[in-house]
């Protein structure tokens, strides 16, 4: 008999995202009158921007054209893409990546789970603490984090690094030596982030220790402070100890659209070997690229009138992360995040545990938030809301949380 | 120092087509005045059916309007097309699979290398030889196949299920039990097919061993003859033995376009263990469902004007699939497949191996073909003609070679 990988069977629950939506779907069958309004699960809701339905527009009239139809890509993705990534996301910022160390993909998601593939079973992993759960995970179905303690909400063989008000968030290097470093900056859950300087710190220690970081730049679009790097890449010596991960989802609101990619520098290599081959291996061997239609749509975000109205919803967003973050305060309630990322990140009132807040947001005030401590232990007592609704609604949340 | 996954160490050389790929890229280059016609990765040249480019348009409009906008799609993928496929490739066909046991995905090549992750390491696999690369290769990443032997070119630990016009391209029962059975039927590359009540036996033989089958039916659009089961679940007891991976690169010309599906269902267990449960949390955690417009592309792949245009771009292949096995018999050759699928095979002449013959005819007739041996060893001697070009070319090819 045929056995399966007992290692999902150490999953508690379900994913994350996929609880809240049977908890909200429960509670919007039972309550049909009620409106919810969902600053949840961090998807947007703004449209896609206009330079890019006419990029997907043309895109598709090629294809109905044997002289112009695209098949498969090529692996590592279109080369107008990668172009105009390693142009605007690397050179412009002075960090050297060329195009042949883009690897397209249909979302970070996708990357940030798949990337654990190309490390040993017996690699060691370190994680902030709060943590987009994909990470951790990952790493479970694979066999590295040991077994799962309930009480304590940890894996065995994980490294926590804490991130808490009483740390402002900053993560610390952890006392045992890590191998497989993952850092999400601007960060999610918590919407706070690291300057630069700190950021080169960890570039330092991965090479110094001989770990690498997987680096999860999604939300460097809303990053406003100077001080704050864009890509890991900014940094001295990450080509020799960092793959970085982009998406596509929350710059240009492609969470439907689907598009995002990995770099891995070539000069990054274990032992001699090079994890750029070893990835463009996996990416010959178990992906066929991104659909050629959302890569042209990729291109578009990088084009003039692309990026002017991505800048003005990216704004939109912010704006909504002001309304949050002011009327939160106002209310009493202690806030962080919201500056250089579209999450507001609150202490959860009294003694309240993070689902219980759930519960009563959604409850009372029909509210849809992402209970803290479904991204890890240091998370209890937090809770996330994102500032990717319409901006009425996010207004009349907020008009709804203050009456709680 | 962090330690790489050193199965990766383990695979020979390059994945087939990237090898193809760069040969016929240098081939290109050094002669510039040469019209190459590719007959080889079995990539699509007609365009979209025009149902579908009017369902991507529509789709695309939808997008761009915060009313009618889409984000991230649900977790199996949208209700419309798991309902169509149900409808359409299930019920029609007198098998009782229901939408929810439908995962929708990026393609059949992302859902064959991935499907592996949900089995224990020391599973041990069994495929027909000559197969599609992927099937070995994503085991082999995973630690499963034990070491290469570069002079028979197996594997130590796969079960090889030779195919040759000895045994009809008919897979035999292995002497020794396998775990996990790989079965892509109509077969690439042979072309060739087995009978519904062949595909009743490797059912009966895996719910008897406690083997499971993973079950490619990504050519089954081109199936015309009577006997040939479409879909494994028309055989008695499959759902307790079988997933099937389905693809909508061939049956609609999606290559580019990337959209498929794998069907696991809910009485699919393995001591207890429910694989539709542990596939969900795979889709769940790793990745993001296939774009919104693409899946409504697959939904008019259904509708009645698409699914006549398509009947029409699968006989324009099949009559090219005709004008290829008709053009070598008359040649001389020996040829096999064509009829329920767009593969011809053939055997190489004289005593040319598969990777002599590719060249003579990339440098002689300036065809583009693959090597049998690129599947496996028992592919030796043998190479694969798609029938995916355009009618003229598919011509022109066959001349050049009849001229040889």
């Amino acid at each position: 008999m045929y056995q399966i990988n007992d290692n999902y069977q150490k999953l508690p629950g379900s994913y994350l995202f996929s609880t809240i939506a049977k908890k909200v779907a429960a509670f919007t069958e039972a309550n049909p009158d009620k409106s919810v309004i969902r600053l949840g699960i961090g998807d947007v809701t703004q449209p896609i921007a206009p330079a890019i339905i006419q990029a997907l527009h043309k895109a598709v009239d090629e294809m109905a054209d044997a002289a112009s139809f695209h098949g498969y890509a090529p692996d590592l993705g279109h080369e107008f893409l990668r172009h105009a990534i390693a142009e605007n996301d690397y050179k412009k910022r002075g960090c050297s990546i060329s195009e042949d160390e883009i690897f397209v993909s249909d979302g970070a998601k996708s990357d940030s789970g798949n990337i654990q593939e190309l490390f040993d079973v017996n690699c060691k992993i370190a994680v902030t603490d709060p943590v987009y759960p994909v990470y951790v995970d990952s790493n479970v179905m694979a066999g590295r984090c040991g077994v799962y303690d309930s009480d304590s909400q940890t894996w065995s063989n994980v490294i926590y690094m804490p991130c808490t008000r009483e740390n402002h968030f900053i993560p610390e290097f952890p006392k045992e030596t890590p191998d497989i470093i993952y850092l999400c900056i601007p960060n999610n859950p918590t919407g706070t982030t690291i300057p630069k300087t700190k950021l080169q710190e960890w570039v330092d220690y991965a090479n110094e220790k001989g770990a690498v970081i997987i680096y999860d730049a999604a939300y460097e679009a809303y990053i406003t402070q100077e001080d704050v790097a864009h890509s890991i890449y900014e940094c001295m010596g990450a080509d020799r100890c960092a793959i970085e991960i982009r998406s596509f989802s929350k710059n240009a609101g492609f969470t439907g659209v689907r598009l995002g990619f990995t770099v891995v520098p070539k000069v990054l290599t274990c032992n001699g070997v090079s994890l750029h081959a070893m990835w463009a291996r996996r990416h010959g061997t178990k992906y066929n690229g991104a659909p050629y239609i959302i890569q042209r749509a990729g291109e578009a975000v990088y084009s003039e009138a692309g990026q002017a109205q991505l800048k003005e919803q990216v704004a939109y967003y912010m704006k909504n992360a002001s309304v949050i973050k002011e009327g939160l305060s106002a209310a009493g309630y202690e806030v962080y995040g919201g500056v250089n990322a579209p999450y507001i990140w609150l202490k959860t009132p009294g003694q309240m545990s993070s689902w219980e807040f759930f519960d009563e947001l959604l409850e009372e005030a029909n509210v849809v938030g992402t209970p803290g401590s479904g991204f890890g232990p240091s998370g209890e007592g937090y809770f996330r809301l994102t500032a990717f609704g319409s901006y009425e609604n996010t207004v009349a949340a907020l008009e709804r949380i203050r009456n709680l």
